[in-house]
């Protein structure tokens, strides 16, 4: 007998993507046959991962019904932080239903982020029930996504090669993607945000540290040990401040939220910006939100700081859109809150330096989800997982 | 009735990768049962793809009968380059069975260029008689590939958007790939060189200008507008030498074979090379292979030259090793004959600027195929083709 043509994990990817479908639509979309369509979606439905929503608009003849993700999916998504956790509960199209953050130090180690995550996962389904059938998860550090587990995760003692996957599957009882958490907002942001269905591009994340997700024809790239994207120790030039790796001159120790911080403080304590010295007067420390805000209030050597580090990150993009020639460049993370003029010198040096055909169409954009990208695309990771079965 | 079950381009595929198979072992491989295997390895001899080729040895039981790709099968191979064209002849295995070259200006435009293509072609043909069934071809500048059209080469005046692929297709009446000349060496060299079934490498080459091949599991990488690879134009440091672009302080400026030559002419008058000086004065020009010989001989400024364009080029490979994680680095074109000295000083700087989990397990070696990886990666390119109908 011939294998059903349907091809199921594309189905459920239509359902998430665009919504309830009619059954008429679905079959013209998978180029099935009615029957065979109807078969595999009673066998969905029996697995409970859709259901019937209601007749479908008519386009004359025969009144289509609507299919939809059943209602009560839930995925877990958790976005782990240098310094804080997110744990949110999405539906199966990975619309964040409820969200809870809390501080929290990576360099606690696995047992005590873990435990702390299981315990939001708990207070969070609360907020939103339903069937939990998968959990996607990011580490702000390279992951082999085929174990689960981080792999020599820089800035993350102890957490080498611990089963994070296998840990939370038991505790949870479903199946769980481990990924790094920049790949992660590379997916979300690609599934629900500025760079929605595009199969190509580079999500570049500065935050405490800097990285770079990269999707290519539509999937992540992870490199041979899921290393790729690790953009923040590439090296700008011989001398520069010393990095957290131990080299010097790394993109990161020149810009990123650690560096901006570090260079507020010295900017405020040279007597140079009046806005930064009354700030850590005030505070007693100062982040790269309070030179974005001193940028934003005229403060000229805090714009000078943004204008430096956007050149600097401008010249690594230029170089990445040379060697790649992606479709859209989302820069997000923290420190993307500087906003526009961040992004005006980066445009400016990758326009000035890269070659105009691969240029030429390229949007350089910042991030429509900031903060939820993380978790957005842990939870897209988490359906793919379930849909792929 | 079900379709049949057969992946016809893996099963040519197969056989050209490993050469000759018997039956049984291609219906393991491809998992098919006898009679589906049969029915289209008879299809496949109708069209003169596949043919049988004796008794294999025997594994007890039935004897099982060889299946090969027809041996009459050739493919034309063409690589262009800035200052010569080679056409070569090869088998289905892309095996190359016979070759010319030419000098040959690119400049001179596509109708001069191609027609001399053609006359090639048709001498190498009588060199190694068969059935032509495709044809592939390296062009030294950005491709749409999609389109078989050159996209606005740098170098190649006249060219853009030229209908290289339609053109030879007419000529000679077999579907013809027309791809960037780096991605052409980069398939070559994984299809029969140094990285032999290897899903994840880049292929750099420095020949008159720079370029990087990308292979990602296993397909190359051409970007949105076909401009992938273009490492050559990468900025190193802002005052630098000028470039064939117009910018200044880029990678081939820097070092490339165009480099070399005119900094082997400064170290020659400049009365710090004696060997250099000799060449000079002797051929009235210098060479990166001029620079090779007198940096062996142990001329220390000639060596100097090698030493300085290595950690250069080892800049920009450890940037790239930080954002992909390939699997192996090769390093051909012209300039790999520089030899284990360049090798050498791009190994150091990679393996002291990236991460140690991107650089732990990978491979910086000189490409193995040498002038030949160019055509045997467009007979490759050629011979997809034909197997995908």
């Amino acid at each position: 007998m011939a294998p059903t043509p349907v091809n199921r994990s594309r189905l459920l990817a239509l359902l998430r993507d665009e919504g309830p479908l009619s059954r008429v639509a679905l079959g013209e979309r998978l180029g099935v046959p009615r029957a065979a369509l109807s078969a595999e979606l009673g066998r969905l439905g029996e697995v409970g991962l859709v259901e019937e929503g209601g007749p479908a608009a008519s386009r004359g003849g025969r009144r289509s019904v609507l299919v939809r993700l059943a209602a009560e999916l839930r995925v877990l998504a958790v976005a782990v932080g240098a310094t804080s956790v997110t744990v949110a509960v999405a539906d199966g199209r990975c619309e964040v239903l409820a969200r809870v953050t809390e501080e929290s130090d990576v360099r606690d180690g696995p047992v005590v982020v873990l435990e702390r995550v299981v315990r939001l996962a708990a207070r969070v389904r609360e907020l939103a029930p339903g069937r939990v059938v998968a959990a996607g998860v990011g580490l702000p550090g390279p992951v082999s996504f085929r174990d689960g587990v981080p792999v020599a995760p820089p800035i993350m003692p102890g957490w080498d090669r611990y089963p994070v996957r296998d840990e939370l599957a038991a505790r949870w009882g479903c199946p769980v993607a481990v990924d790094n958490d920049v790949n992660a907002m590379a997916l979300g942001e690609r599934h629900a945000g500025v760079a929605r269905s595009l199969e190509d591009l580079l999500f570049v994340k500065v935050g405490t540290g800097v990285g770079c997700g990269i999707v290519l024809g539509g999937r992540v790239y992870r490199g041979v040990a899921g290393a790729a994207g690790d953009i923040g120790h590439i090296r700008l030039e011989e001398d520069g401040p010393v990095c957290a790796c131990g080299g010097t001159g790394c993109l990161e120790a020149w810009f990123s939220g650690a560096a901006l911080a570090r260079d507020a403080v010295g900017l405020a304590r040279s007597g140079r910006s009046p806005l930064l010295a009354a700030g850590l007067a005030e505070r007693g420390g100062l982040t790269a939100r309070d030179v974005g805000v001193a940028a934003s209030a005229g403060d000229y050597a805090a714009a000078g700081l943004v204008r430096d580090g956007g050149r600097r990150l401008g010249q690594v993009v230029a170089s990445l859109v040379s060697f790649l020639n992606p479709g859209m460049v989302v820069i997000g993370g923290g420190v993307s809150g500087l906003g526009h003029s961040l992004l005006a010198e980066v445009r400016g040096v990758v326009h000035r330096r890269s070659l105009p055909l691969a240029t030429g169409n390229l949007p350089i954009v910042l991030s429509e989800l900031g903060d939820e990208a993380g978790v957005v695309g842990a939870a897209w990771t988490a359906t793919e997982r379930v849909f792929a079965v």
